[in-house]
This record gives C-alpha cells, sequence and structure tokens, in this order.
C-alpha cells in the first residue's frame, strides 16, 4: 500500500508553532497515525490526559464543542467504536446524528460521496467514519470541507484505536520508548495491527507480531516489525502483549487460515500458563470484544496485568482529544 | 423460583434513616418489587408524584441528572419502554445510549457481562435493562458498580410497570389498600402479572389472577392470589381489572394455549356488556399495545373507566424518580 | 383527490391579525401545502430566513424549543428527511426522540394511531410523521393534541421539500412570481412533484410537468399545471428545471414504465449538450439523492446551475421555521 495514496492533501503543513513558540494542532482531519509525526501523537495523548479528568467528575460534561455536529457514519457495522465516539461527543456538548448504511440511501445507488456532502450540507462540523473500504475516509477528506476522523477504514487504519492502545501503555508502563510489544493473532486483516506498528514505532517502542503463517504476510517486515510464528519464545521477553481478537470465520470453509479453534487457543492464546514465563509487569491488551477461551483466557483477562477496561475508558479521552483538536483547527 | 437467587448482594441495608429521621434511599439497583418494602415502594410513588408535575411544564427539563449517562441496554425488543425511560432520562438532563443486540457483538459471541462492563467502562452511570433471560439484571447489578434499572426479565418481573400501574391506581382511585383487583390473561408469561401482583400485595391490595388454565399457572397461588377461570363471576367484585396483552403465538400451532381468539375474546375479553356488570368506578388498566377486540374491545379501552394513556404518561414519572433514587444513592 | 378530505378540522382559523395587526401563525400542524395560503408560505419562508443565519454561527444553537419533545416516527424509511428534522429539532435545544416501525409494536397488530396517542401521552409536543398511505398524517392531526408535521404521506405530500425547493428558487432567482419551472419525471407517484406543483402556483409561478406519459398523468392538469412528453422543447423556456429522483423498480417487471434506464436518461435525463440549450441562468434542482448518469448527469450536477446543496442546506432552515411555528400556534 503506497503510504502517500491516503494522505490527506490539505493537511500540507500540519504542525507550525503559535505565536508564543507553543505547539499548535493544524491538522483538520484525522485518518491515521501513518500521517502523524512523534510530536502530534504525542500531542494527543496530552490532550487526552487532561480530557480524562472530565470523566472522573459527577458532572461529566464540558462546553468544548456545544452548538458543533457530529455526524457518526458507519457504513459498516460496530457497536463500541460508535458508542465511544458519541459518549466522547456528548460529553463535550455536541449533537450527534448518527447514519449506518442499513435502510438508507446507500441501498438505493448513491455514492458515498455523495451521502457524506448532503449530510455535510446539513451543518455536520465534524464525521467519524467507518467504512469497509481502505482509503475512503482519505478520498472523502480531500472533497469535503468538515472534519473527517477515521474510525477504521477496510484492513488499512484504526487511529484512535491505535492511540488508546498508546495511552494505556504510557499510563500504566510510564513510557513508550524503548519498550518491546508483541502483536498477536490475525495479523493481516487487522487494522488494529497497523495503527498499533506504525503508532509504536514512531514513538520509539520496537513490535514484533506474532501468529501462524497464514495470519502473518511477510510484507509486514516492510512496516519495520519483526515476525514471530512462536508465541512461546516472544512473550518472556516483551513489555507489552497485544492479543487480537480472533474472527470465527477464519477456521471454517475451503480457505480456512487455521485447522481449529482448539489447535489455534493451544498455540497462540494466552493463558496462565503463558503469563508466568512472561515479565512480571507485562501488560496485556486486547481491543475487544474478546472471545474468553480463544485467544486468551478468562483468568488472565480478568487478571491483574490485563488493562482490557482501562483501554475502553482511555478510549473515550483519547476521542474526546482528537475531536477537539480536529475542531479547533477547522475553525482557523 | 428462588427469592434469594435474585437479589443484589451489595443491597443489604437498603433502607436507613437520615440524620434527620427522615426516609433515605440507599439502593443503587431497581431489580424488582419483589425485594422492596412497602416503605420503599411508597417512596417510589411519592417521588414520582413530585416529578410528575415536570412534564406538565412548558420547559418540560431539570438538570436532576446533568451530567450523567443513562444506557439503554435492549437485548430484546421494546420500544415503547425504551422510549418511556430515554425521555424521563433527557427530562432530566442525562445524555443516554442506546444499545440493541441487533448487529452488535452480542452476535460476535461476547458475553452479556463482559458487553455491560465494557460499557461501563466508558462511563455509563445507570444502566436501564431489558432481557430475555429472568434474572439477567440481578446477575448483572452483582458484577458492576453502575446502578442497574430493570426495564423486564423474561417471565419474571417488570419493576417499572408495576410501579406505574400503581401510581395510577393510587392517582385514580385514592388508595390501594384494601382494593381487590383482577389481572386477565396471560399470566404464566407475564412479567407485568408478577410485578403488579407483588407490588399490589405489598401495599395491602387482594389479587385475582384470571383466564383459562393453560395460562394460569396453579403454583401462582403460591404468590399469594387467587385464581379463577371465570371472568364474570369475578369482574363485579373488582374495584381495578387489567387486562394483560394476548400474544397471537399462544393462538396457533400444536401447543397452541387457546383454541381460537375468537373465543378467547368471548370467554376472557372485556366489553361493553361486561362492564356494565362491574362496579361503576372499576379502573380498567392494560400495560399496552392494546389487541383492539380481542382482550379488550375499542368502547371500553377508549371508555371513561380507562386509564391506558395515563398508565404510559405516569411511567414517565415513574422513570424519573427510579432514575433519580438509584442515581443518589450510587453517589453516596 | 378530495381537498377537503386532508384538511385538519381544527385549523379553521388559521390566519389571524394580531393586536398590533402583524400576521399570527396559528396552525398547531403542517400537513400540506394544499390548505396554506400564499401568504402563509411566505411567512414560513420568511421565518426560515432568520433561523438560516443560526446554522452559520460558530455555536449553531437557540433555545427557542428547549425542554419540548420533537417525535420522529418514521412509519417508512427516511435517512435524509428524518436526519434534517432531528438536525433542526437539536439546533433548537428540542430533544427528539426516534420511532421507526422496524421491530416495533406496529408489527405486533397496533393501529397507527394508538401507536402515536401512546407517544403522545409520553410528552412529545410535536411529530413529524412520514407514512405511506397517503392523508395518514392528517387522520392523526384531528385525533392528536400535538403538532403534527408531514414529512412526506404515500404519493400525496411532503410540504417542507416544497417549501425548501421554494425558499432556495427565491434564494438564488430573487422571486418565484412570474417563473417558469418544468418538474421532469415520475409524477405520477411522486408527492414531491405534488408540494411543488401546488406551492409554486399559489406564489405566482407557471409549472409544466414533464415526463413519459406512463409517469405522466393526464389528471395532473386538474392541479392547473401543463404537461409536456418532450424534455427538449420545453427546457429552452424554463427557469427551474426540478430533476426527480427515478425510482429503479419503475424499470423491471412486467408492468415496466419505460424500456430502460438508457433510454430514459437520452430521452429525460439532464446533461451538459441540454443545459446549453438552457436559459442561461436557468436553476437545476433535484430532490435526491441523485442517480449520476441517469436523471442528472455529473458535469450538470456539480455544475454552477445546480443548487441540490444548498436545497440541503436550506431544508435545516425551513424544518427549523415549521418546527417553530407549529410549537408557537400550540402554546396558544
Amino acid at each position: 500500500m503506497a503510504k502517500r495514496e491516503f494522505s490527506s492533501a490539505r493537511s500540507s503543513a500540519p504542525v507550525e508553532a503559535g505565536e508564543d513558540g507553543q505547539f499548535v494542532w493544524t491538522r483538520k482531519d484525522l485518518l491515521g497515525l501513518d500521517e502523524l509525526s512523534e510530536r502530534q501523537i504525542v500531542h494527543i495523548l496530552d490532550t487526552a490526559e487532561s480530557f480524562k479528568e472530565v470523566s472522573t467528575r459527577s458532572i461529566k460534561k464540558v462546553p468544548a464543542l456545544r452548538g458543533k455536529v457530529v455526524g457518526l457514519l458507519f457504513f459498516e457495522d460496530s457497536t463500541r467504536t460508535r458508542m465511544s465516539f458519541e459518549l466522547a461527543a456528548s460529553r463535550m456538548s455536541a449533537d450527534t446524528i448518527l447514519f449506518t448504511s442499513k435502510g438508507s440511501s446507500v441501498a438505493k445507488g448513491e455514492t458515498t460521496l455523495d451521502t457524506v456532502r448532503n449530510i455535510e450540507a446539513m451543518g455536520v462540523d465534524i464525521f467519524v467514519i467507518r467504512h469497509g473500504q481502505s482509503g475512503a475516509p482519505h478520498v472523502i477528506a480531500r472533497k469535503v470541507k468538515s472534519s473527517i476522523v477515521n474510525a477504521g477504514d477496510g484492513s488499512h487504519e484504526h487511529p484512535t484505536q491505535g492511540l488508546l492502545d498508546i495511552f494505556t501503555i504510557r499510563q500504566r508502563l510510564g513510557r513508550v520508548k524503548g519498550l518491546k510489544a508483541a502483536i498477536v493473532g490475525d495479523i493481516a486483516h487487522s487494522r488494529v495491527a497497523r495503527s498499533n506498528i506504525i503508532g509504536l514505532q514512531k514513538l520509539g517502542a520496537e513490535v514484533v507480531v506474532v501468529g501462524p503463517p497464514t495470519l502473518v504476510p511477510p510484507a509486514i517486515k516492510e512496516m519495520g516489525c519483526s515476525i514471530s510464528h512462536d508465541l512461546d519464545e516472544i512473550l518472556p521477553q516483551v513489555d507489552v502483549v497485544n492479543m487480537l481478537r480472533i474472527q470465527f470465520e477464519r477456521f471454517t470453509g475451503a480457505g480456512a487460515a487455521f485447522p481449529s479453534m482448539r489447535e489455534y487457543a493451544n498455540m497462540y492464546g494466552l493463558n496462565a500458563a503463558r503469563l508466568k514465563r512472561c515479565k512480571k509487569n507485562i501488560l496485556v491488551m486486547h481491543p475487544g470484544p474478546i472471545n474468553r477461551g480463544l485467544e486468551i483466557t478468562t483468568e488472565v483477562a480478568d487478571g491483574p496485568n490485563s488493562c482490557i477496561l482501562q483501554q475502553v475508558t482511555n478510549g473515550l479521552a483519547v476521542r474526546m482529544a482528537v475531536l477537539y483538536l480536529v475542531s479547533q483547527a477547522a475553525e482557523k
């Protein structure tokens, strides 16, 4: 995949120093971690830090986006990501409007771009877009004035998931630089994996991807990470292990990626026995929803090394930060 | 059904006297009328009374739950109950977020508890849960910190429906104690019947359940009510008659509970002729949606003894009261 | 169609002069342009003009309907119209509640009127109703106290679409009186066509409807417009051309209205060649969603004569005005 292909044309000078020498965010879109510098990523994390406090208040509400409209455009289903963005928006007093492709004019032959332009004409300020096609949010971002936040495009990127994962690592382990992280599972089809690999490397961490050869394409090396097919060999070396969700459809039919779920769990599942051979403070992550007993056992998922629910909580803060930053840039 | 099985472990001391000797609500959950004392039920009704006035204002809005998030979790469809809770929440300035099990990660094999815990991690304060399994909200309430309000669980309880029915009786007839109420129809499968029986009895009313033997299980006597299969015999004795909705699926197939809908209407439907033989001020109730001409005729449903639409209106006030009370208890 | 059949009984004296001699809006419902006078239509357009400014502010929000509840009742799917009304309502600080007929008690045999009455009993102030049956909103308006806004009923009227089209014509061409407008396509089944014909004529414009004989019923002449089957003959004469969306189902099966889509596009599609033969400032309209290359080419749809996205933007302002006016009338 050509890196340039997806970049937003209008964000040519995304970082500028403000008059007082401070960092100024100037990107109206968040399309991927691919296009962000280390400094930009850190700026989002720091902004999220300040929003995190809002969620601990008795009245969890700030007026930051009052009178703005956030359009949630889900051309692909995603209950959790939709809810997280929706709550992030309303926590900042924005109005939200939901569009899903079911039963809508998408079915009637309208192009995606026409759909977005029409909803933009209704006065939507920020679009949060989930789309089955890699690069769809990038194409849209070049054609509309509103801000575009990529909520997952095909097998390309899921930048807010990458950011919330990195935010959680920084929170739990105090830093990202110098850490070694393993990402385990269906690397080939995972936008979560891609955004994590890109973001972690930009912040100075080392990434190894782990999984069966059918789910780990050799070309992933070009992203700068190493590859392993042996989880047991890798686990003792890493500070973070991110267990991807296994899609059941990979285990059925003629083109199945693996003989059986049981065998997968044996070879690539994280369980208590394996955890014992890890560093004591290893951080266990999962983007959810988890398949208990498949890629992760209940004991590990609910154990002290796990930060799965913290990831969800941090997702709110990260998404508040992203919505806020792109909205501020759009006003300039 | 064992009573203890469903009770919320953390609500061991649900009623306390405040410093000034006043009644203090300390339950973070509302799971069923089963677990409430007479005094607690009356306290909800009295609180609802004070919220009822809000809905008559030109600006129907109070800031009672501003900055709180109410998660509406409907694992089973229910348009009306969802709308009533949603309006109750927004009337108190809460943010709401809707989760339905269609097209969501429920289909992907995630457990109900993981779903709820994940949404809780997004900062939801109160969950309103409708679930097909009896006891599901009770299990969840023991595992999460957020407040749980049962919006109907299997054939177990539908406490806010019971409360709004009792609220309406008190409003229309001035009292509950000493009244005699008939509940007519599919008692076996009705959580509305159960919550009514429990609540009415706790407040000193007498309940008789009426219906064909196939829909009225003898074991219901253990709840303290009497059983009749003859509506005409019972009607002249009662102050309140609550006509349950008939489910069409009970009339079809090999295991049909009754030969035909027409025959059911003849034996257990409420019509003008039957109403003439009732007490003059008999209160006619129905949880809706009504099947006109089946369990109730249009003449009766829209007549002066009917309080069907008042029940709906009172539902808002009762749900506002419940959301408010559990939220206050959770803050302590 | 008998005109009186659909009129709202309670709106017998819809226009009155206020104490200071100013125009006072007294209609609690907006059912169709059919029942409005020229002065009433102009009053809605003028009110929309003042609301249009709100959408250009940084904080796009006014408290005009704070504490009011707008119920969006879509018995027929319509993503765009639903979103436009929802955004219009929240821009005026109203709470909204959505009801769609899927998976709801409609499927359980409840009458439409019972559904509406029940939701009204929850405290809804204004209903926005889309219904497949012509006249359904009119029947409902006679039976409930809440305001009813018709968001499209069968093949009868879609008054806010008509109003936003006329608003856009007035904005772009400076006037409506004396203009000549062509409406092209499936006139027989189009509520958009009907509301445009009625509204444009009331404001002094001349309307010609254009399309194949199978889609243009001769009886349409009774509405006061002329008929043509030759788009090329008509185009040079008109100031406005409104291209209706073609429904794919009209081209398939035994009762197909036209031999093929390609042939339809050749005869009745608007393309660059045809546009050259039009008046220089001809205004090109389309209610959306557009079928690019069928009833309109991309070049024309995105060209300088097109006002398609402006129509969408104006839709918000018009709907804000309508919700505001009916709400004010209901308070009296």
